[in-house]
């Protein structure tokens, strides 16, 4: 009998997330010069930028556009067999399919398709490993590329918005076999906000509640740094650099991480995040459920969400 | 037609290590007010302890005995199926099988064979979570029990001794569906040393070759930190405590890790370890190859590797 | 001719602060159990608290009574012939003089004075310095006492409020010889905040505007950690031990302090700091000014200051 | 009667170090690309280079010359008045004296002498505060210029070579009115090394033995960091750069400094250290003193203080 949904290990990890810009010189500059990723290429589009251990062609396609937010979003199948696998679930599913895409510089052929709320996923399996050229070679043979002392390790998450978080949920289970790590229940008994990983990671995707009128927005992108140090630093570079922080660094209640966001020259705001030595390993893990009670206690150590925490995604709506 | 080689994903994570100590009292002491591990429980033979963020209710068996060494290695599969499947694996694979037995405090039944060098391992399923005493609830529901501040956040890995390390591969590979990450290949082409994964974690397991009279020991267990910094700071309360600081802290070149090894009291070596945010997240992440002309170069900073990190194992041997 | 100002160099020191506290039992727990205190001895009345590298005998002395706040005082003298020029200095000054008292465990006879605000500060030389008994003898003999991996490392600073910040100035460089190296000037010309130092260190005392009826009141007392992450380690200490943390772990723009506030049960602020390398080396150091539009943009990584930052101190007024 | 030793508080603080190579530009490359350095100026002999939050236009002068070592050591004198008593003490003292010299394009006129090892010294009150051009302005007004992110933040002290440190240690009691703070007591009742300071940092020179036939030999040259994490970032900078590491991280026992040592291109030895928040501030702290038995102990953790360490400086010499 068909699968009605994707096995648990069929989808290896996030791979990648295209940006778009509405300030492309600007938010490359960003990227490149304080964040600290490297530009494996450039199309005409197109910017193809990874962190230093990344170990694909990139994890971050950044694009023109006319707006901001999420252009698409990229899973690495564990095999072909398990991309098949996928491909037929998804298409049984009835959430909005694409179909087959070339792929850009960076991987093979992807399978396209959609949740309800408006944002473009793809799977593929063939990738294209990052080949670092002589200036760029690691000295420890077991990373992608040189290190260079910036924040960034590896993409780590991202955070989408949707008008309702369980029928979101559904798809998540339904089209990436992901599980819920933690979520928040509100008090009405909605869920206000789910976290999702496909592997060990404690996440590689969270949703959050869109409240106004917005469409397939982005809430946040995010790298991970080795230590939380790192992200003290970048905190002051991000200030020298005259970046806008929005909140942190600070500690998270929800999945303990350690976090700081800015927002980019374009608005879309992105995250160094460091989770320390967490992981989910028990195969039976029981999502972890936070009440509006617990959420009023702020973040771990008692800082108080910013306002625009809950109300900035990108693109603004008509209300912004 | 029946699988002959246990499946990627079947078996879940690491659970726990058994130590011996013919110094119980001293060795417990060591474990839980210099190293920073809870008691979780005791019985005549045995203290059950973990580390504050490990869920289960214990990653360490701390065993009376007439000398040192690993007791047994426990590692819990992802579900009963997969437990299943892997015990007909195991136990059409010619590798000496004990059979089941009824777990001990920590968990259920499970299933126990040996790897052709004298090391026991035992594969379970139903475990017994940690329940958290009120004294000892956290203060965050995602995490298993009240943070302490102490070093170890949860159980990390464990590197066994054995004459030949590809015939130990071959045992990891057919048993624990374990993937190779990284591994030393001699000049003579031997293998001098493999990790092992059943997970995103670099490693869980580590195999080196055992150059004297050995048999069955263990080089060494760790637990992780969340920082490199908790790791520096242990060095100073070990140093306070007398304790036998081996070498470190420094970072390996292989695996990267920022490396502590410390002897407890009675002999066996035991480390704090910290892999900053890096994950094998690859499904065909390639093995990498370390020669001895690599090997030469020391540790990633250039310390030299001393002396009885090649020889120093438990149980002492003959020569020791 | 005589000395009408302390000279530079003949204090050496913010030697210790008495705090005052109404739930004696519950401070003297949360200093040495969570915050990280070892007590050097206790009476009738107080308990005589240091930090692990504090070399004299105390560094806070916490004494019973009937409500909360700042007992007195005490700087270290550099010689004996500095405290008699320095008592010289005062008594010429016309600032409330209580002259000689015995000292207490910790020290030897001392100067009382006070400030116009009712801060009482005494000057002495002679010290008891802290003599470990064996079980808390330091692995190296260069500090003061076996390292506990707990945060505080040393007693750093106090900020004490009063209604005319200049008048405190005044105090301060007449009295104690100290330098100004920051201070806020509000738009009405007024000095909102002033920050002194008698040595290298970028501050020991600060002096901040009281806005309400409050008289000789504490702001905070802080220790200095040797890390950051020792604060980041210590929020979840506190968190875990149900301490309220105020404010924080967040970095000041005023002296780039990286800072955490939490009050102790009784309801005085402390906060733990780090400076980094920071230190003022100049000896014609440009004292920095801070104007309200420079406050407005918020604490160095742009967090918004806390109300009951400008309102809470010890003890409580009529309005609290 | 005149002063026949410089009185505590006459000299502030080290200033500057003259470093000589023979591989100009490489060394140039070093120190801005690798190390964190910026360059402040650079005339037909010289580069002016410093530390992100060095006041003075330049802790470090790094001179083109047929070989390595130190041309070089500033000290900024607390005031004008106490440069003079200071130049009064060493024109009465016997020690070779160069005299008054022009400054160079960091500072105002300089008063010359020597030791009698051959290392040149320079005495300056006169100074050049670095002036940030608007592309180095820093973010907060009480640094120096832009943060960068790189590990040094500040010149912390330098190492000399001595045939004999106990008569060092007279010159530097008698022209510097430094104190000593920690040294090494050899079993035959030499001093083997003594560390040094003229303000409450625990040293800003040190002076270890010469075993061969150098002469005014350089040991190392160090800058501060603000945290060890910047110090474990920086190995990997090393590394990824090819410089040699010669030792380290680790952490001294003497002074608890964690340390890190590198040699440029030209062969000088550098280092990045970090004290924590270790300061000395006793007016009265007595000199602690090291044995051969203490140092058989290693480092703080154990670390065997590498052969290299008590061979190699700079220049080197007809043996090497």
């Amino acid at each position: 009998m068909a699968d009605t949904r994707t096995r648990a290990g069929d989808i290896a990890h996030l791979g990648h997330v295209e940006m778009l810009t509405d300030r492309y010189d600007e938010s490359l500059d960003f990227f490149t010069r304080v964040y600290g990723l490297k530009l494996s290429g450039e199309d005409a589009d197109s910017a193809y930028l990874r962190a230093w251990d990344d170990y694909e062609h990139h994890s971050l396609k950044l694009t023109r556009a006319e707006t901001t937010g999420v252009g698409h979003i990229g899973y690495r199948a564990a095999s072909p067999e398990a991309l098949d696998r996928c491909v037929a679930v998804i298409e049984a599913s009835g959430y909005p399919v694409q179909g087959w895409v070339d792929g850009d510089d960076g991987h093979g052929p992807a399978f396209r398709f959609g949740d309800p709320f408006g944002h473009v996923f793809e799977i593929y399996y063939e990738t294209r490993r990052y080949e670092a050229p002589p200036e760029d070679r690691p000295a420890l043979k077991n990373t992608a590329s040189a290190f260079t002392g910036m924040p960034p390790r590896r993409l780590d998450h991202l955070n989408l918005l949707a008008q309702d978080v369980s029928v979101f949920r559904d798809f998540m289970l339904t089209c990436l076999g992901s599980r819920v790590t933690e979520y928040i229940q509100l008090d009405n008994g909605r869920i206000g906000g789910c976290w999702f990983t496909v592997n060990n990671k404690t996440y590689d995707l969270a949703c959050t509640e869109e409240h106004g009128t917005g469409h397939g927005r982005l809430h946040h992108v995010t790298y991970a740094t080795d230590q939380r140090e790192d992200i003290l630093r970048a905190a002051d570079i991000f200030l020298q650099n005259g970046v806008h922080i929005e909140t942190g660094p600070h500690k998270h209640a929800i999945q303990g991480t350690f976090f700081l966001y800015v927002w980019e020259p374009a608005g879309n705001r992105v995250e160094l995040a460091n989770a320390g030595a967490r992981l989910i390993l028990a195969p039976d893990w029981e999502p972890v459920r936070w009440t509006e009670a617990d959420r009023k206690k702020g973040q771990a150590w008692g800082l108080k969400t910013i306002e625009t925490f809950h109300t900035h995604g990108t693109p603004p709506t008509a209300e912004d």
